[in-house]
């Protein structure tokens, strides 16, 4: 099994949610600039659209989109206790994942990051979303260890994207719970490795991208 | 069961598959500009985002979010089909909820959609999406009846969605697949009813609206 990933991207929920599950994995990194991985092969043969995460199955099965693949991580080794097992429960985390992933992801930090490009209005409209959603998840979070009773796929993406506060104008300080939250998230084994790992590769992808060769590529 | 819902809204998807699998329920209309429903009560107090679709369950659980509902209704009501039951059917279903539902709603056609009110930046950066998320959506859909084998819940987001972009500047006619696709779904009985409805209730929306007692509201 393969993961297609970019350094620091929301690749990563999927990369802690393998390793809390204990799961071996190949990771496969992608330049989100060139497109390319370090073998030099072009990424969209695998995913026309260019975005990670892609989950290659050993049997060459590709999967696409970060909430489907943390969906099959948790249902796939169910003995991992990544996502709940009754309805009630499923629906409860699979509305985390769509909020993180259209409201936050999307909708208020996308345009923020400045590998987006984004015009200036761009950022302005997420901007205006900023406080309503991140002061909705502040109350959800307070007084809680986790987004549902335990650990699950959805802090995995969760603590990922959060993380990007840091390259916006989102300062998590105005919300003391959702720092609070990425801080005790960040001691979890699971997430300090990878977070460690994919910050060196993300140092490594800037210099690369900095260089004339990958510039032009 | 009531659904929350406003015309035409993406909360459309979970009328019609409520529609297809022949569940009743009440629907409750939400006015977007006012958030509140017909009998005046503030929407926000049963979701505070203040985002269609909510369901209102007959046990009093809400669950919101159009990918976690539409999936409930599937997993719920199992003999209406709308989803397929092994592990790498539903990771199918989910990855075209999530991309309709990331790069579509969210990451195309909201900012495009007159009542967001977008800046013009938010416009432009959107429109640059268009070509390779629509294209791509093409090229899946050509020579294919619906998204996966048989009808199933993220058709009846996919109809919806795509029906937007009659007031935006995306014109489907540039890929003759979505265009038929459309046309084709909007001839099942399920969608056909559904939009009917909503269409009527959308023009009363639009009247009700530019009264000068709505918009002070």
């Amino acid at each position: 099994m393969k993961l297609y990933f970019s350094p620091l991207a929301c690749s990563m929920a999927t990369r802690i949610s393998l390793y809390d599950a204990g799961v071996e994995a190949t990771y496969v990194e992608v330049n989100p600039k060139t497109k390319r991985t370090h073998d030099g092969s072009d990424f969209r043969e695998i995913n026309p659209l260019g975005l990670v995460p892609v989950l290659e199955l050993d049997d060459g099965a590709v999967l696409s989109e970060n909430a489907a693949i943390l969906q099959y991580v948790a249902e796939r080794w169910p003995e991992s206790n990544l996502a709940p097992n009754d309805l009630l429960g499923k629906t409860r985390l699979r509305q985390w994942l769509c909020f993180i992933g259209t409201e936050l992801h999307k909708g208020l930090f996308l345009p923020l990051l400045p590998a987006s490009n984004a015009p200036e209005g761009a950022k302005e409209f997420s901007l205006q979303k900023a406080e309503s959603r991140l002061s909705f998840l502040e109350r959800e979070l307070t007084g809680k260890e986790f987004l549902l009773d335990r650990f699950s796929v959805a802090d995995a993406y969760l603590v990922t994207v959060l993380g990007w506060s840091v390259v916006t104008p989102i300062a998590l300080e105005k919300w003391p719970a959702l720092k609070a939250y990425v801080e005790r998230l960040r001691k979890r084994p699971s997430v300090a490795k990878a977070l460690a790992e994919e910050f060196d590769l993300y140092q490594k992808e800037i210099r690369q991208n900095a260089e004339p060769a990958a510039r032009t590529a």
